[in-house]
C-alpha cells in the first residue's frame, strides 16, 4: 500500500485506455477501496469515482461523505450532492466536465439506479461492462495483502478449533453457528467474509445451506462449516467437514474422494497453469470416482478484498494464473437427502508452485462428542 | 409470515400491473427474501425471480442453488444454469418463456451485469426502475416483523450497556469497536445491520467515521456509537453519543439541541404525517439553534430487512406515513475538527401516534471512566 493515490488512479486510466473507452467509473466496493486506500459505503446514495483514459479524475460524492472524502488528498473535481437536492445536478455536472462518449463500469458492483442516472445525464453514453479488466487489477496480491489474508485465515482457523472442541450431540446447527460467530469475533475478525454455513446431516448436501434452529446434531452426522474472518479488509474462506461420533463407510469413501481432489489441486498448481486446467484436474478426480453424480460446483474462486472474485477456477476459463494469485480449492460432493462433504483451502501461487495459506489439517476427523 | 408463497408473489404481479409493465424481476436481497420467505445470496451469479402482470412466475437459478430452490414449492418455470455453461442460454430461455416487452427491476439492488444479460437476451426490452413500488411493499411491517425488530433492538441496547460499562480513558476507538462487536454477538445478533461506527473526539464529526487504531479516547471527548444487531433478518439501527469524564459547555449545548430535535420527531409523528413534515420539524429545531451550520444529514430512513429503505425522512418526500411504518429519527450536529452528536431512535407509527422501539435513555450521559 505504499503506492500513492495518484499512482493507483493512473492504473485505472490505463484500463480505460486498454478498453478503448473514455473513462472508468468505480462505485463503493472492493475496487473503490483499493483505488482510494480507504473503504466507503454508499447504501442508497450514488457515489462515483471516475478516471479518464487521459488521466483526469473526478468524483460524485454524497455531501454526507464530503468531510471524509476531503481527507483523501484527491486532486480531481468533486461534484457533491445533498439528500435534500437529489443527485441529478451532480450527475449533469460530472458528465459535462468529463466530455466522454463511453464509460467502463464494474458490472458486478454498479447498480441499475446509477446506470440509469448516468444515461439520464447523457442519453448517448455507451456503458460497457469493464468488470474483468477493472477487477483484474486485484488478482495479483501484494505482500501486505497476503499478510492481511494470512491474518484473516489464522483467525478463522483458531475459531474453528475452538468451535469443534465445543460441539456436542444434541446441539442445533444454530447453536454451533452462534459459537462459531462468537469465536470468530473473539479471535479478532473485523466482519464476516460471508454469512457462515453450518450444516449437518442432510443439510450438508446443500452447497449454500442455512443453519437450522430445529435440527439437533446426532452421531454419524457429517458437519460442514464454511466461513471466513476478515482482517484489514481481506477475506478468508475455509471449509472443513467432520463427522460426529463415527463416520459411515460411505462417509469415509466420499471424504477420501474429496480429499484426493483437494490434494490434486495443491499438487498441480504452479505459475502459468490455467484456471481450466486446475478445475479439469480437480473435478476429474471426482468424476473418476463412484460419486460423479454428486458433483455440484466448480473448484473455486479468487479470494481477496471480495470473497468471490477473479479468477474463477472453472473449466473454460483459460486464463493463466500468475505468482501472487490467491484462490480457493474447494471440491465437494453432495447428495440430496443424504449428506455432503467439502474441503476448502486458500491457495497462494508462488514462484516455485503454490502454498496453502490454510493449515488446518484436512485428514478425516471424527469428533468425540 | 402466514401468507402463502403464491399470495406473496401475487402482490408483485399487482405491482407490475400498476406500473404498466409486463413483469417485475427481483434479485437476491430484501425483496427477494420477503417474496420467497427465505434468503438467498447470489454473489457473482445471476439469480432472478420474475412475476408477470398476469400472474405467471418464472426463475433463473444458479444450479448450485437448485436443491435449496426446489424446497420452496415454487410453481413457476425454472431456468437453471451451471457455472461451466454460463448463463446466456438460461436468460434466452427465460425471455422467450416470458414474452414481455417491459420489465420493472429493483434499481437499488440489481447490478449492471444482470441488466446487460437481460438486454442481450432481448435487445428491445424496456427496463424501468421499479424500486419505489417494489420496495414499497416492505414499508408497513407485520406484527412478526415488528417483533423481530424489537428483538434486534433489544440485543443492540444490551450490547450498548455492556460496552459503555467497559469504556476506559486511553482505549482506542478500535478497542471499543471490538468490544461492541463481541457484545452484539454475545447478545445474539445474527449479523451486523451495517459496519458499526465508533468515533471519538474530532472523528465523531464525520457522519460515517471509521474507528481508528491510533486514537486513544481522552477526558472530554464525545464518543459516538452507531450500530445495529439483526434478528430473523431484520435490522436495528441506534446511535448514542456520550461524553467521557466531563462534557464542555459547548458539548452540553449541542447535545441539548440534538435531543430537542430528536424529541420533536417523537412528538409530531402520527399516522398520515408526511416524511417532509417530520424532517421539516426536526431539522427546523436544529436550524433555529446556534448550530445551524453543523447540520449535515436528513432526519432518517425507513428500517426493516434493509438498514436503509423507504421511507426516507427528508424534506421533499411528501409521502404520508401510515401505521406500521418503522423509521429512524436521527438528528445530528457535526463540526469538522471539533466533534459531532447524533441521537438515533427507531420509531414505529401506531394508530394513536408513535412509539419508540428503542428505549435506551437519551438524556446526556457523562461516563465516569
Amino acid at each position: 500500500m505504499t503506492q500513492t493515490l495518484a499512482a493507483r488512479l493512473a492504473e485505472y486510466a490505463g484500463i480505460a485506455a486498454d478498453l478503448g473507452v473514455g473513462a472508468v467509473a468505480l462505485v463503493p466496493g472492493a475496487n473503490f477501496t483499493r483505488a482510494l486506500g480507504q473503504a466507503f459505503a454508499s447504501h442508497e446514495r450514488p457515489f462515483l469515482l471516475v478516471i479518464t483514459a487521459d488521466g483526469r479524475t473526478a468524483a460524485l460524492v454524497p455531501n454526507l461523505e464530503l468531510q471524509s472524502w476531503n481527507l483523501l488528498g484527491f486532486a480531481g473535481q468533486v461534484f457533491d450532492w445533498r439528500d435534500q437536492d437529489g443527485y441529478d445536478t451532480a450527475f449533469a455536472g460530472l458528465i459535462a466536465h468529463l466530455g466522454i462518449r463511453s464509460l467502463a463500469v464494474e458490472g458486478q458492483v454498479m447498480r441499475v439506479f446509477v446506470h440509469h442516472a448516468l444515461r439520464k445525464a447523457q442519453p448517448g453514453l455507451e456503458i460497457i461492462d469493464g468488470e474483468a479488466a477493472i477487477s483484474g487489477l486485484r488478482v495479483i496480491k501484494t505482500p501486505d495483502e497476503i499478510a492481511a489474508m494470512k491474518a484473516a485465515i489464522g483467525i478463522s482457523e483458531r475459531a474453528l478449533e475452538r468451535v469443534l472442541a465445543g460441539v456436542r450431540l444434541g446441539q442445533t446447527e444454530k447453536d454451533i453457528e452462534q459459537s462459531l460467530i462468537l469465536a470468530l469475533f473473539a479471535e479478532g475478525s473485523e466482519a464476516h467474509a460471508f454469512a457462515p454455513i453450518v450444516a449437518a446431516g442432510d443439510n450438508s448436501a446443500l452447497p449454500h445451506a442455512k443453519a437450522r434452529a430445529d435440527y439437533h446434531v446426532k452421531a454419524g452426522d457429517a458437519l460442514l462449516l464454511d466461513f471466513g474472518a476478515t482482517k484489514h479488509g481481506f477475506a478468508a474462506d475455509i471449509t472443513r467437514t467432520v463427522f460426529l461420533g463415527h463416520a459411515s463407510d460411505e462417509g469415509r469413501r466420499v471424504y477420501d474422494t474429496v480429499l484426493r481432489a483437494n490434494r490434486k489441486g495443491h499438487e498441480i498448481t504452479r505459475p502459468g497453469i490455467t484456471a481450466h486446467e486446475i478445475d479439469d484436474a480437480v473435478t476429474g478426480v471426482l468424476e473418476a470416482s463412484d460419486f460423479a453424480d454428486r458433483i455440484r460446483t466448480r473448484t473455486g474462486h479468487g479470494l481477496g478484498r471480495s470473497t468471490h472474485e477473479a479468477p474463477y477456477i472453472i473449466r473454460g476459463n483459460h486464463t493463466p494464473l500468475l505468482t501472487g494469485t490467491v484462490f480457493t480449492n474447494e471440491p465437494g460432493l453432495y447428495q440430496e437427502g443424504n449428506f455432503g462433504v467439502r474441503i476448502e483451502d486458500d491457495i497462494l501461487i508462488t514462484d516455485k508452485g503454490c502454498i496453502s495459506l490454510t493449515s488446518y489439517p484436512t485428514e478425516l476427523q471424527v469428533l468425540k462428542c
